[in-house]
């Protein structure tokens, strides 16, 4: 098996991610209801929103990737699409 | 009760966002084992982000409510490391 | 000439977005010298950082299209590397 | 004249700190002029981007410590006002 490059993640490392990002999602309503202090509350907010970013940058990649070996086939009108929608993923990501 | 105004938010109105966001991320999850197309994941992505930083905003909004009751309580050196703390969460919060 | 598609500008759409850019950052010295109210400042920052946030989706857009180019002209180390870049240029602006 | 803390900036702080800001915009043309490699523009841009933050949490900061003056000259009507167009700036800026 190759090594994996870059922002490549597999199934599993996704769902290894999403897995922990719910933990810590559980463990923010824990800081709530045990009335911990706002700012650390925050903190813990921002390495949520990392971890996710994590997650969407691994994403894009991989549809990227399909784009590519499209692109390659000869499939033109389908990379136009998938061009499209990755600009519009990335725009909704900055926004967001 | 007077009405809540601006960004305030109540011990249960967070612990109902966090719960909603723990839901979304479960349905990521989800999407990731069905193979759902890329695109569709980073869109839900980019509404639990979202998500989470209308709670920051609100928790932000508590900690400064917290700083100018002390202010107005004549609490000078208390004032100013909430003010601190404030901006680096903020900062931080930019950069995640 | 075929009408523009999605995020794609010219390299006159990138000289006029980003001279309008030069004028609001003069703009903001000007307000920041008359003493004007934090908040007007911070908004007009807003919108300046979602101009720049605009010129690099361009950007992101036609590293993407080169990529696929290269990837239908069988160049397939190149592509790899162009790919690599995009999820790090992705990764910095959501940084950033 | 005691140390600056935390994110307090001067006037001529600002100043500086745009007039910066202004000369990198303006290298952000040459380098399309030059037709310069996109990642590289990109780099440049999430620069900015990043500069302005530092200039936003300025502005922050301040308008924060007004309000703290405020409350604590018992101004609380237009404490309330400021604390809303503060959450309200902070939403803009993570959207932006």
């Amino acid at each position: 098996m190759p090594p994996k490059r870059g922002y490549q993640l597999s199934k599993d490392d996704y769902l290894r991610r999403l897995r922990r990002i719910e933990g810590q999602v559980r463990g923010l309503q824990q800081m709530i209801e045990d009335d911990r202090y706002c700012i650390d509350v925050l903190t813990q907010i921002s390495s949520v929103s990392a971890a996710l970013q994590g997650v969407s940058v691994g994403l894009l990649d991989e549809h990227l990737r399909h784009c590519v070996v499209e692109a390659a086939a000869g499939g033109e009108a389908d990379t136009e699409q998938k061009l499209i929608e990755a600009s519009e993923a990335v725009s909704r990501l900055l926004r967001s």
